[in-house]
């Protein structure tokens, strides 16, 4: 198989080492610690949990993600405390891997210990909306570092499944950037023959497909739950495509990002792949199972569950035409039944294919109005 | 399972009953003529194989395609000498479902037998591009019957499956003409609660990208054959539709037509079944077989290894960069190794997502030049 040529053929070295410290230690921290190891960097990895921190430094393996993997030797755990003054400072990029839920707590935490002067490359990875607030994670960063700081901030996503980046499984990633010299930066630091990355400049867009696409990966495996086939599956990841797509342009982004990695790329791995939590959570509410037993059985959390909920906000607020969103919020909160939500979306009157409202949306405007505003 | 509930639901009377020409009994054309005889139409079947004919009208089956199919009973199969004069002017819809290589053929043929003044609705489901000129069917349109009736053709994509559409399984379609009203034409005739159709009027779009589809289809699936896993082959097919959508742009169509059921949805559906004729010969290529033999043993034609061909031509004159389909190119007939091609894409240097050219191409301006100048 051909991946083993990539396995054996070196790295690409560095042409300056980078420090690196990556914030959390779940499954795709881990995988992203790893491979800034594997490409020579030198990297430091923040977890919580103290006995998590000891196994790893031990054995070089994570005991709770990524199990058979033996971790590059460069890579040292640190915690459980949040990492002390000296070594932020020490460092040259900062990776955030954590929940969105928890981003604003751990910034607030950690902004006082960077220096204002010498601020690090900053690299976001999380997927989500903030409950409660709606707020994207560059609004996070604006309300907890200020506008400056979220200004030069990256954002990575990307079809990627964890367990194949360790092994060097040949994975292309978007990274974007509202200051693109920065989108270049991160680039080049993660750039490798089997981790390919493209720069882009509409980091909104970017953290919106990331979002949304797993509330598109629970409609999809509800089509396969209920027994239909692949044109079935097909047409609905493309109006869910499309459907986004139109989300995101009244709210500011860029159409263009849907059509990249971020966009149709995770989209298209997370609704095809029973690996996928989202996925698993629609497939089994089409086999007929409640919700409640669904979430009590996961063992995991499906992201697109809670962001169905802060996604229903954004499209009343836009007024946007989603009636997949809306089908899949209505079946996950309202008790509708899945049969009924989607013969309510195949008994829509026949439509233009692509109807996008201008973009120049009101949420991407007010956000970035305060990144300029705020220090 | 929940497609059954469409099964005993009644379809939607048309208002007013349509007469339907069917120009080819292959697979898509057979399962065409069947949806819309399940639609309550009249509709006739042209085969030019006589015992295709006789079988049809005796058995209501079609010998060669979809054979477990009981097709309905007001289908009538003709040939198989090419329909006469009276049996055309008697119809409101011709639909051709014929191969691109043998439309001029046809079109030169019917069209005297066609009344001007009487110009039935139009429809095109053949999709490729015609070897040796590299015209889109638009353009054979033009060339036979004239830029008038090449402007009022209408044409269908997108991800379906002939034996699920004739099981009533859920199947959305774009339909594209350059006069919409058209387009919505076509649509009415085929809508259906389980038969979905989305309108839209850049049909140079939806033909290219219906061809190019193939291509990429055989990258997926040599990926696949030569061992990767679920990331590579997310990101090829979006790094295919970006490079679909380039060239596309190049030429003169809609990036957003890209984003539809007959761009993305196609593509998804071809990449992503093992039910696809161009899938398998790349799976088989990256297996290590030869072209010659999987062409010998295949059974049918596979339109991407010829699409190839043209669409290098076409690269080559709009000057655009296009790594992948230049990639099989080199594999389908330069004698190029499957694994060396892999590497060559994997080490191209990083670059920005998404950089689309003008969407002024020459290509559709000159072709929409000959289509407004010749009557």
């Amino acid at each position: 198989m051909l991946h083993l040529s990539f396995k054996v053929s070196t790295a690409i070295h560095p042409s300056a080492k980078s420090r690196v410290l990556v914030l959390g230690a779940g499954n795709f921290g881990s995988c992203l610690a790893d491979h800034l190891g594997d490409s020579d960097h030198d990297v430091y990895i923040w977890s919580r949990d103290e006995t998590v921190v000891q196994y790893f430094n031990l054995h070089h393996r994570n005991p709770g993600y990524l199990k058979d993997h033996l971790f590059s030797s460069n890579i040292q755990a640190v915690g459980p405390d949040i990492p002390d003054r000296n070594l932020i400072q020490e460092m040259d990029v900062l990776l955030f891997a954590i929940p969105t839920q928890g981003l604003r707590d751990t910034l607030s935490a950690l902004r006082p210990k960077i220096d204002s002067h010498k601020l690090p490359l900053l690299i976001f990875v999380n997927k989500g909306i903030e409950t409660g607030t709606q707020a994207l994670t560059l609004e996070i960063i604006a309300d907890t570092c200020g506008g400056e700081v979220a200004r030069s901030a990256t954002f990575i996503s990307g079809p990627s499944f964890a367990k194949e980046i360790v092994r060097r499984q040949p994975t292309s990633v978007s990274v974007a950037s509202l200051c693109e010299a920065q989108a270049k930066k991160a680039s080049e630091l993660f750039h490798q023959p089997w981790f390919r990355c493209y720069t882009g400049g509409d980091p909104i867009g970017l953290e919106l497909a990331g979002a949304l696409k797993n509330v598109y990966a629970i409609a999809a495996g509800m089509s396969d739950g209920l027994g239909f086939e692949n044109n079935t599956r097909a047409s609905l990841i493309t109006r869910g495509l499309s459907e986004m797509t139109r989300i995101g342009t009244a709210y500011g982004a860029s159409p263009l990002t849907f059509l990249g990695l971020a966009g149709v790329g995770d989209l298209f791995l997370t609704c095809s792949s029973s690996s996928s939590r989202n996925y698993t959570v629609g497939y089994r509410l089409g086999k007929g199972e409640s919700l409640e037993t669904i979430i009590k059985t996961l063992g995991s959390v499906a992201e697109g569950v809670t962001t169905a909920k802060g996604l229903k906000k954004i499209i009343d607020e836009l007024g946007v035409d989603a009636p997949i969103a809306n089908g899949i919020y209505q079946v996950l909160y309202e008790g509708k039944r899945v049969q009924e939500g989607v013969q309510e979306l195949m008994s829509r009157p026949p439509s233009r294919e692509l109807d996008l409202p201008e973009t120049t949306g009101g949420p991407a405007q007010r956000l970035l109005g305060k990144l300029r505003s705020s220090k």
